[in-house]
């Protein structure tokens, strides 16, 4: 089963479009979490455990394990493996380097992490890529338009024949998509819901890994209008902070999978719209 | 001590531009190094020890370490920490995310890693370099021209004021000098030597570091004469394969030490000429 696959049964499955990003920062967890042995797996666990039913899947961004050092990929490692097997993992990763070193990301994050996708900087172009693609049940997501506020800078900047530069990195998509049918996905933020449009239009049945929708802002009905596809699917919606810390005490866990419930049919709503 | 008063120092003491590549690939190594319990710091122990006096930085690729999950990250640790204090290490991760992300890479890389600079991708914008530039003492390289084939697709665009995307990446970081000064390097392949002209005239008294001279086949005296500053400086000049793997037996290290000599000279031969 390749990852579209897998991606649409949990879909259907959970009737949901919602991705949960556990970037799990210590700091922001409740007191009784910080305090146990190996607080990151703990509250990923208990967030799990209250939404797994009501996902399409988890997205840990690294940067939050890394920064404690080995024992960090531990707690991400043991993460992984708790998620149920059914649901996605896309790795938030932003990984982008030469052919040979790409090899090592790409195994990496498929053989020794296994995760099902990878987040992807395609500044490098198709040497990034490529590594990746001999993973055929696997996917990966590059970076078109990005959810922060200088996204702009590079990413909106013309080009000669008049077309933006993440316009051109979607239609490089498309060119990949056609040499490894299925294998690429985009990130387009939910803080430029009307960008999402002329990027599905290049690609119209692609994978859309959306972030940017709770504490960065990003507009839930524009978003779901101009970036599903033709089967009122193909979004990944992630929602971080506002679901993993909405509670602080402890009853966290519940008031997670509140905010997830609440964000998938608010998501739902438009989608039958 | 700031980034490049550190590498300046280290530049005259060893009059070495040559930066060791830590891309250590267990596959690539002596078969009795293998065999050891933690093979890629006695790998890096062995070279550091044969090279640390010819060279102006050390450049592990964390790539080559994921690869082993938590214990990879742990001989990654343990090789920074036996690195000598006075030389510069450019830990090369190529990150690139949104503010709070990134300010969580920054965190682990010079608080939890201890490394100096870290190489990061530029196309989600300032966000991305800001929470870098909070270390003062620090320093980061971001992607220009890089050093592979497919580095033509994106960077080389032409945009509609006639100049190519890695020319305005390279413009933008002489803004952010400007706001940060001495903060931001870049980072420029040798495979693609010429570029290294215009780049220079754009940054003059900004340090390169510069990949693609040994496997990857850049010219050096290209290289040299094209990036230098105007001091014969302002260049890491990058090569891992060609020099850690120069030997498989146990005189590795030996050649290693070999080889290093062997590119420093050939480089000062230009930097003089």
């Amino acid at each position: 089963m390749n990852f579209r696959e897998k991606l649409d049964l949990v879909v259907t499955r959970n009737n949901s479009l919602v991705c949960v990003g556990l970037d799990s920062e210590i700091a922001k967890m409740p007191p009784h979490i910080q305090s146990m042995e190996d607080p990151q797996f703990e509250f990923n666990k208990s967030i799990i455990d209250a939404t797994a039913d009501l996902v399409c899947a988890y997205k840990p961004n690294i940067a939050f394990y890394e920064l404690f050092g080995a024992r960090g990929i531990t707690s991400l490692l043991k993460t992984i493996e708790y998620i149920p097997k059914n649901i996605p993992i896309v790795l938030d990763a932003k990984r982008g380097d030469i052919g040979d070193t790409s090899y090592m990301y790409a195994k990496s994050y498929f053989e020794t992490f296994g995760v099902d996708a990878v987040t992807i900087h395609g500044y490098m172009g198709s040497d990034t890529v490529a590594p990746f693609m001999k993973y055929e049940d696997k996917a990966i997501f590059v970076l078109v338009k990005t959810s922060n506020p200088s996204a702009v800078e590079f990413e909106d900047m013309e080009l000669k024949d008049g077309k933006k530069l993440y316009i051109k990195v979607a239609e490089k998509i498309a060119e990949w998509n056609e040499l490894y049918p299925g294998l690429c996905g985009t990130v387009v933020g939910a803080t430029f819901p009307a960008d999402l449009k002329p990027i599905r239009v290049i690609l119209p049945d692609v994978p859309f890994l959306v972030p940017g929708l709770g504490k960065q802002g990003g507009d839930t009905e524009q978003t779901v209008l101009n970036g599903m596809d033709a089967r009122g699917r193909g979004l990944l919606i992630n929602s971080a902070r506002a679901i993993i810390f909405a509670g602080n005490g402890l009853d966290f866990a519940q008031k997670a999978r509140e905010e997830t419930l609440k964000l998938r049919d608010k998501i739902n709503q438009y989608r039958k719209g």
